[in-house]
């Protein structure tokens, strides 16, 4: 029902951090990059026993009838559930939550044990007009599982114990899964008959089946296994006015998609409690390697020859010159024979007229099945690779990169600590409009960092998911903190970001989602008469507006983030 | 703006038809299996000039305002046109048209001449509260063209001339098209850049663009190329209350899927005008070839492994022995060293225990790209075939079905003419519940068939279209015709078959869609909340209800088709 130990104020759980030590060029190359000054003061966050929450807003016989439904132990008012529950993990998020400033807690949080228990606390709630946020992992970047400033009370209905494997069919390849549960979950049990679902987000160890199909999320290997909207085959949404459930069929022709209106509703329709998805054969050989390209253009060129024409890959990420110069300084020093070899290898990516620091661009590619398949897949790919300049790098790269694939948030935690901002968005778009919209976005968030006094800032960008017709593109942005003010600096840089996007031809989300912070520019997204559909059908699954309320759907044209 | 020599009382153009002569098996057996009398003699359909339509309901000044908008010629009222547009092609459609059955014609036929004309005709119909029913090529069976029996005036708004190529991204692999093209058109525009679309349903020469995103289209080589929803990219849509244009990105997370809301909407939310697709390279190569199974689980084992492990085909036709016997008996007689060719092979296929017409399955399998990628599938998808018991025919049998491929419509005008019910029907489920439904809804339409007076029957199936989860099966069934009760017997048979279908966890359709005939099951289909759902987006879009009254959405709980 909890995970023990969890970082509250930050990513993941207590006992790990990014491991800084032995990566002697990591911090004076930041403090170059972003000008920062020489005495770093760590900036702790308050003692969770230092925040103040306002009182929880549900009387006895109220919660005494929820508890009537879910059990004694299953509501829950102590300060850290609900210091827990108040708000994802957004650098927004993190900045309020590392200065105790938490103004709308949910008023409890709520285990429900089954799909009937979530079904009976979601008719609990619409019969006394209290506000319900569904709960995964709480991973969201972009304010999703935040309660609204609102005078109706608001639980946070978690669903962690909604986190079995119900039903597999292997012959069809598709599995029965309870919304709850996390990545590790997912796994774990699929895994027991031989099969995986292919899902691996950054946030994977937390993030829960529910809140991917939530927000049609995307995982590292999504190039291969497919987003989460293309494994998920039928789900079972509770909404104030009933269940849905969408037919358990591989395709159909019967109107409108239900399942891709229920798909991407962020909790604003109602809770997924359980979903029918697409499962593999786990692969005998996961082979990641890594490539070297003089120019970002030729890179994207021979990544589009692979979608289109080459063996698809699982994997492929490819970096831009700053991205590849932030895994080079993130690089562990070596000492004796091994400091030998990293200099020898220098000097052969020299020779080769390579520099990780000056221009290169790194690509992840890899390949998932039995070796029989993998094998002349790569000899296609590299040859693909070769034709536009690629160098090969080995297997050893993708080793090491599996190896923190799932580390970097526990970096950001540090940064914050020093007075750093940082954050990632993400959007997607054509092949033929890919480097402008990476050129244009790139240009307004430097330019943004640098007017929002958070000196020269350093961006950088991979292109993340890939498809014969496009791909997406995921940009982290670090800037100085201006303090005092690190949340409106923050929305400035993200407001000129997305409307560089726009302008460009990019998608709002490729994979993070709407959720709040994103839902001002919804209206741009889907036109005038796009929202106007998605509200219609709001108001008819959710006629009193308990769901989620404020995500997805703007509550006002000009809403912006809480702060 | 039109097709010439049109036969407006059956399937295609007046000088073609399905040729008999030389094919000496058919008629014998036919005869044996549906118990047809001896003499069967010929029913033409009425003159043309002998249908009585009731005259337009528009008055002078309402078509004056009219034609301002689209000109002179681009509105028509004359008896062909009113007819031609009065219905689909589906069994019950030609028994109407031949009869001169036309109770609810359109009141005049509208051709606009490009998007903006179409978003002025569906204004100047919303101002009047007069009916749209958009027409691409009229080739539905589940009467989705049809003007309903009301008071309200209905235009059919044909977009035969919104047929052009507007923009074509060969570095992205997207086309910009209108909806009114029809397959030769499409093909033609885009095979000039040396690319395809790769939809080939079996009303390709008829159907357009538009006809196929409205009702979540499959074509023959929809393994290989994707199901049309799957290669549109975004849509424009014209609505009564104004235009939605979805964003052209490869994909996205910003909530649910509006693009797929709207495809599927088969003209109850708007007239979709343009789209853009995803297009492939013309392949070099397109390699089809026959294998017979001894048994149909067999076959449909080897289906399974092919889409599962081997190289996904790019079509993949399972035949029933059914099906099988119904292609041999409508081989053609070869005389002198053919006919000795012809009776090796048979003793051959003997030898092997294969019989055409005693129960071996006929697949039909087949490989499009550069040859170096084809030959090695290939050689992997025969060995997955003859592990299951396949045996090879080799490339002869997939030239004559290519000859053949969009022929069978035109045998069915000739079996109207003699008496003989002839419909099909699809559906769709997963892998390890496909032969389940294939014995149960087989099983409901022979006992259908026999309970309404039309002898033994003839029921044939084909695995169609094929996923890593699931297939489609499609179904054609032949029976004696009921003289003067043809419609309620076919209706009869359509609602057992359709009932077993839904009962043995089918889907309502895989690629026909909703129409009039299915739209009573649609709420089994989408569940009553599902149905509110669409019924909500209907009410947003198209506050009146002039679009497409009746299709989809049903008018009332019990509709049928109308008679």
């Amino acid at each position: 029902m909890d995970i023990p130990n969890l970082r509250w104020w930050g990513w993941g759980t207590l006992d790990r951090s990014y491991p800084l030590e032995n990566r002697p060029r990591f911090w004076p190359t930041l403090r170059a990059w972003l000008e920062l000054p020489d005495d770093l003061t760590e900036r702790p966050p308050v003692p969770l026993e230092s925040v103040h929450l306002r009182p929880s807003r549900l009387d006895d016989p109220v919660l005494a009838s929820l508890r009537r439904l879910v059990g004694e132990e299953a509501v829950r008012l102590d300060l850290r559930a609900r210091v827990e529950h108040a708000c994802g993990k957004a650098y927004r998020d993190l900045v309020r939550v590392r200065a105790g400033h938490i103004p709308n807690p949910p008023d409890a949080v709520v285990y429900p044990a089954d799909e009937g228990q979530v079904a009976a606390v979601v008719a609990w709630a619409a019969d006394r007009d209290i506000l319900i946020i569904p709960f995964g992992g709480g991973s969201t970047v972009l304010g999703a599982v935040e309660p609204p400033p609102d005078d109706r009370p608001a639980i946070s209905l978690d669903l962690a114990r909604l986190d079995r494997l119900i039903a597999i069919d292997p012959v069809s390849r598709t599995a029965r899964i309870q919304a709850g549960a996390t990545g590790p979950e997912v796994e774990a049990q699929l895994n027991a008959h031989g099969f995986t679902l292919g899902h691996f987000p950054q946030s994977f160890e937390f993030s829960t089946l529910g809140g991917w199909i939530a927000t049609r999320g995307a995982g590292q290997t999504s190039t291969g296994y497919g987003k989460i909207e293309h494994m998920t085959q039928a789900v079972q949404v509770v909404t104030p006015v009933g269940i849905i459930e969408t037919r358990d069929v591989p395709a159909s022709a019967t109107g409108p998609s239900l399942l891709e209106i229920l798909v991407g509703s962020e909790g604003a329709y109602g809770v997924i409690t359980q979903a029918t998805m697409r499962i593999s054969p786990r692969p005998e050989v996961q082979d990641y390697r890594g490539f070297l390209f003089h120019r970002l253009d030729e890179a994207i060129a021979a990544l589009r020859d692979l979608m289109q024409q080459g063996p698809c890959p699982t994997i492929a990420r490819l970096s831009d010159p700053e991205e590849t110069a932030g895994f080079a300084v993130l690089a562990h020093a070596h000492s004796g024979l091994r400091a030998l070899i990293d200099r020898a290898v220098d000097r052969y990516l020299a020779w080769k007229g390579h520099s990780l620091t000056g221009g290169s661009c790194f690509l992840l590619l890899g390949y998932d099945g039995h070796p029989a398949d993998v094998r002349p897949r790569w000899r296609r790919a590299t040859q693909i690779c070769r034709d536009h300049g690629g160098l090969p790098l080995g297997r050893s790269v993708g080793e090491s990169w599996k190896r923190e694939r799932f580390a970097q948030p526990y970096l950001r935690d540090t940064l914050l600590g020093v007075g750093v901002m940082v954050d990632t968005l993400e959007t997607a778009t054509t092949w033929s409009n890919l480097l402008h919209l990476y050129e244009a976005m790139t240009a307004a968030i430097r330019a943004a960092i640098r007017g929002t006094g958070g000196g020269p800032g350093y961006v950088m960008t991979h292109v993340s998911h890939s498809y014969p017709w496009g791909a997406s593109l995921y940009t982290t942005f670090l800037g100085r903190q201006v303090p005092g003010a690190e949340i409106e600096q923050w929305w400035a840089v993200k407001e000129a970001a997305t409307e560089a996007i726009l302008a460009a031809g990019g998608t709002l989300s490729h994979h993070h989602g709407i959720g709040r912070d994103h839902a001002r520019w919804f209206r741009e997204e889907v036109g005038p008469l796009g929202l106007k559909t998605l509200r219609a059908i709001k108001d008819t699954l959710d006629p009193t507006g308990i769901m989620n309320p404020g995500v997805l759907l703007p509550l006002a044209p000009d809403d912006e983030p809480y702060r």
